[in-house]
């Protein structure tokens, strides 16, 4: 074993294992928070924006004079490295801390500059050459530097979640193109309503998940406004002047992204608005997407004892003990993660609402909340594509046979014999199980065979037009 | 119009209209909060359980001499007819207000204190002779007399809603009485599983109801304790020796409830645990509830294209377009009810983490969040009860003929041919639309017609007894 | 009294009281929902709404020969005379239902009926010559007409809401440019950080609520896509071709609102997501103006034991026993409004999930939710603006005070003497309660006088220039 | 690398890799289902319970004869090694899953019969010998053994949890002691109302977590009451009679606990209401326990600018920029893991709400939020007591010093001068910053010096007796 460096800062010393590149704050944080054991390095777009963030603000100082040449370089190549993700499994702090993030960016510094001094040749912690707060931080506080990063992050998993929707919507519609010569009884209040295709049952659940996409991209536009140069309240103490512009611009290059600086600091750095934003939006998501699984679950109902319009793709035997049951598990988990994110709306909004002053310290459950929610819908939607919506199949034979024989279908001769005539049938075919057919055509002759016919024919029930008497 | 009298506080003086009893820190209230429009008249029997709080307190204060005999006359009887109601119409202040309830508790002292004078024979207004703050509210704050009030309220309405969800469970379980000796598929996963009787599915929700007797009944209790005596923030400041216990005394003998003293009496004045557990308690009844009728509107959806296994008693026309739809309208309604439950749970669990140091300033929107969940609860199990259950008949040979058909049946072959086989009889049912009966007896005599009979009785299918090869 | 008239539907007969120009389904929801008590009326802007939408369509019916002329005309005279709001109180259907929504669509047919038969010199009831169903919402269904109703009404709610933001944002502006030159120190995570200008930090309360208007607006937009001609689940059945465009052009016209018809019907009438962001929009808000209120009282606590550093203009006495405490009772009504808003939200979400199939049947409680929370949120921030924010006036002497004689300016020190000597500074501060200018101009000589007048003048330390060493 | 073996199912064949114990059903589940990415593994407690289960279960059946006693006997011994953890790493579905547990139910029943297996001599997959669902699965469904292995497990999480809430009690009471004789200002709604003792104070924080214990303890009697038996809806198909008497006693003896069999198995199938009530208290003390720490980041707030009452132990530098700031990072964490608790309480809620008929297939979510809030929860607890409360120590000169140049010390005149005379005395102490003493004795000599040091001692005013004029 390598004898440990120490290290200290104002409140002490601490051995520091020789080999790692974090320092005594990142150790501190390790020894005060263990509440959820889920450490940052499971974001890695997380880890990778710190390491624009530092990157960007290395670059901004040297140009402004704020950091000598040469320390800003090691800095520019330590942060390329952690970019690349190098250096991810020294990213151990617990995703929910307090002290708003300090522990994250303290993390972030302490792991460049020990890269940055071992690639100047020096030692580990010999950190007069290549400070974390005089160097790495400069021009910088956490209450900057940490939401910037994590807005970041944000949008690229936002890009990687719109692919995931965009591709849930698209299997839907090719389902709808599918089904479109499938009739079927709609259905409002669980109860029998009028004959339509599920050709478009189908496509508008594509049509609700498309809309989410200009949400998700509406919110993408606030998380993208940052307050980097705000330092610690807003009002920019201690960064050179010219040094906020500077920063985003650099930023906006080497993360490719439209970042925008935000017009009031002060405001910016205590706001939480845009993260509230986000996770509305995802709950709405998730929302819709639990209604539609309700819906598959209900029209795969059966196989016998239930609706059975359609078949969900088997995955697995549904049961340790009945024979032969198979379960929609994949709208099952999908309805679950929609739950989780309703939850982790709430989580959010509670942390939002706690923000005092000039700062929201509870930034960091924020983060959580928006990344497993994230996370887990991404993933929630890319399995219901592939393991359920691609393979569902239609009942066709048997949902037109339920319309035939249904009571509903009499809503189309309203416009001929008026409500409450058609009323009347309706409670006679429900009286006597009679067909609808029967007692209008056959018994009470108020519709000709001919105007029936011309009614009753698919196109017709599925974009009626309105045929009068 | 008769001539306003002035009263003033040591903010200004106002004028108030003549015939009124409430006063000027009354009419400041009213001014100040018009957040909801709706008074606290709307509650009878929290102005009833103020009247209560200012009756003990008069008796307590006369016995310990803090009260002159005569005044405190006065007042006990002025609060035993704002505890008739006679004076509800001057319990104007909106539900929702600042000040942790010092507007309601005021509009409670000025009142009294005014009908106090009137018996007097003298002016209101005339406050020497009975003041608000030195006579009626003499040895109380707020603090003690309004949450004292509130929880008396509280458990009186409690009383009746145990009442409905009684009832409500009585109604289940006279139906699952009746439904003795339907024969239904069970589902799991809404996919059919294994048959039971409808009557053991009505029993079940009675079960679950009865439940929550016991829940509410826990929570009555802790709510049954009360801070009187605390005064300000628990110290008692301001109260005569002995006043704690001798005030809990006679609000017991008032009121007939077993109220007791909190044991920490700074701890009390500022928690209000016993108003998220009741909360909890009530969001528990409603998510059971919800889910119940969820259950109810599946069971009943059709005529012909749903389940069909149930009908519910026909409440309106469901439909302004599609003669003859009947829909579930009281299930709807009752499940709307259970959502607003739910989130006025989270509306008082924010008011609760709101609390700051020696008192929870929250407390009327907590009291808001009550009154209206445990009313609109009380509501909708009533009309669940009377417009719904009762009234449900079964559509028994459908669901016999659903049972007899199903594949689910197959899991009663299992101790008999093990998993295996009767997964592969499910598979060949499934594939070929033939029955398990055909499958298994006929085809491919892995069971005796005989051995099928004896395990396929009404009775074993619905109280299986294991019976083996 | 009068002999009532009698009236049928296809679920029986009733008596109506002669004088109402409601009918037998509206009577039916009054029996069949009790659960809030509160009634459609006191929404008099959905009342009005539900005027437009039966007016629009006759006017299309009319145009489409759906409807004769002279018919068309007494419909549209008669919803003339309920937007004008003439018939507000015939609205009596309880806000939440079952159903969703038929009642309200009945209650507006029923009344709309009876005042065209009583303009047309018929009795009431006498709906051969005008029939609420046939005639009235002829070409509709509830799933159409309720929720473009509910939707126009909104709008026109959002409109005075957006008012009441508007005006809080400019009360704050305004109280910013009052406090410009108060020096403050700024927190955070409550600890002393750098100073500020109290300008700003009121400045900023603008900038955050000014932000809430994009969003109200946003959502608009989308409420602002309606579904008339979808009838019963978005096929269209039983509306004449060409309706659905010319209703929207009319309903345009009639009420001047950019209303757009949904692209996909059958999506649009199940999917409740422009609810939901709306919903997310106003928790939103609530949060932003929680967290506000949240500040106001924290930096008003005192008056000699707290921070002391604003004073809330005194609206009330704060205390019943506690002389001359004055509470910050605007902020903490305000406050509870939040959380009310922040629970309905979560109504709204339950109830937007429970969706089910072609329709969502929870709407009625969704409409609750999102009229309370616009209702509540708007007399809030009214009450917060007049009753509060005009009337702040700063401590300015304490703030500088608080500053000059605090630690946290020492960061200002950073970019000459280094991060770690400035720790060290404080920290002696904070041991032996000496001042920063003490110990680092006086003692340790690590700044020269010179240099310390030049950092700490107000402008320096409100918007900090970079001084080096 | 070994040639992996081949397991078949109804749904078909797949390769499993030859050293793992679980087989063909568990593969399945791990290709469908992540989500979260949070194995089972991570609640080893719950792998053990499942272990407990099918030992008990293998012991009924031999009972019973449903098992022959040698196959069982090594079911025992696979399952006691499977308690002892020994196999943790073999329970790997995701924690969040479709199914309603079974892949959890079948991965625990292919790891035992598979070290059965072993044990016997034969090879892993060779099932005839010992198979997972026909042996280790005998006489039970996922529906009644996945429910009670996650009860048992949370009886178990629950112990632990109670020592941490137990023993954070301690430590406030203990801080009590300490704090006994500072004297402080007590506030209402943060204005500053009458003085009380800092170990009132603390010992308040003691006696509100302490009533936790007991809501707990509650809980667990709600959680104690299982399933087992009930098989797949409650009816006990596939089970020998005698079986849920007989497991259920061999259960309580293999675990240790005061196991209790459901009286209505139906009802307790498909029911979570335990689950709700237990969630629900953990957001009651997660609401306490946020208060609390919000209460303590506003005592310590300052150390220049706030109330600086008392100093949490600096547990790390708070900031990147500001030297010497140090945060209250420990309350900070704990606010935040409330926030977390509170969120999955209702992700909870939602998924018991979504329950249907004779089962709640969300489950999973429902095991997912308890698992995670308790361990976070205790987490919570136990850092907080250890890194922050028995640090705390009070600036007692400061309080007192506070308390004396205060306003609300007039309340305590109240009884001798009266409410309107002492309201005038702290109007003008407001509005002159004189004192309440030389107002009150000098100038206006309404009190003596001597009645004055009669109120104004210490014990006075911590506990006021009653003082007459």
């Amino acid at each position: 074993m390598m004898t440990p460096r120490r290290e200290h800062d104002f409140l002490g010393e601490k051995e520091i294992p020789k080999d790692v590149y974090y320092g005594i704050q990142t150790l501190r944080a390790i020894e005060n928070f263990h509440i959820t054991g889920i450490p940052l390095k499971v974001e890695p777009l997380f880890v990778q924006s710190l390491g624009y963030v530092k990157k960007a603000a290395a670059m901004a100082n040297a140009d402004l004079g704020a950091l000598k040449k040469d320390i800003a370089d090691y800095i520019v190549k330590a942060s390329d490295r952690v970019i690349s993700g190098e250096f991810n499994d020294q990213f151990i702090t617990d995703l929910i801390q307090g002290g708003a993030g300090t522990s994250v960016n303290m993390n972030a510094n302490e792991v460049i500059a020990n890269v940055a001094l071992e690639m100047m040749g020096k030692e580990k912690g010999d950190y007069e050459h290549c400070h974390p707060n005089n160097h790495v931080n400069c021009s910088q506080s956490t209450n900057d530097a940490y939401p910037t990063a994590f807005r970041i992050a944000l949008i690229n998993k936002l890009t990687l979640y719109k692919e995931s929707l965009r591709a849930l919507a698209e299997a839907f519609e090719t389902k709808g193109g599918e089904f479109n010569q499938v009739l079927k009884m709609g259905r409002t209040q669980l109860q029998d309503a009028v004959p339509m295709s599920m050709g478009d049952e189908f496509r508008a659940f594509a049509t609700t998940i498309r809309e989410e996409l200009a949400r998700v991209e509406e919110s993408k536009k606030l998380i993208a406004e940052i307050n980097m140069g705000a330092t610690a309240i807003g009002t920019g103490v201690n960064a050179p002047e010219g040094y906020a512009d500077l920063v985003v611009k650099h930023l906006r290059a080497v993360t490719g992204l439209d970042l925008i600086l935000a017009t009031d600091l002060i405001e910016a750095t205590n706001d939480t608005g845009a993260y509230v934003q986000l996770s509305g939006v995802l709950k709405r998501t998730a929302v819709k997407i639990s209604k539609i699984c309700n819906d598959l679950r209900l029209l795969s109902s059966g196989p016998r004892c239930g609706l059975n319009e359609i078949n969900l793709p088997p995955m697995q035997p549904g049961s340790s003990i009945m024979p032969g049951k198979v379960n929609p598990v994949i709208p099952e988990v999908v309805n679950q993660t929609a739950f989780y994110v309703i939850g982790a709306d709430l989580t959010l909004t509670l942390a939002a609402e706690a923000g005092q002053l000039q700062l929201n310290v509870m930034e960091p459950v924020i983060a959580f909340s928006l990344f497993t929610s994230i996370t887990y819908m991404t993933n929630a939607c890319n399995t219901l594509r592939e393991k359920c919506v691609t393979g569902i199949t239609a009942n066709a034979d048997r949902t037109r046979e339920m319309v035939m024989q249904s009571i509903g279908i009499v809503t189309q001769l309203n416009p001929i014999i008026g409500y409450e005539k058609s009323a009347a049938i309706a409670r006679e075919a429900l009286e006597t199980g009679k067909s609808v057919h029967d007692i209008a055509v056959k018994e009470k002759k108020l519709v000709t065979q001919e105007k029936w016919d011309e009614i009753f024919t698919f196109e017709n029930m599925i974009r009626p037009k309105f045929i009068n008497s």
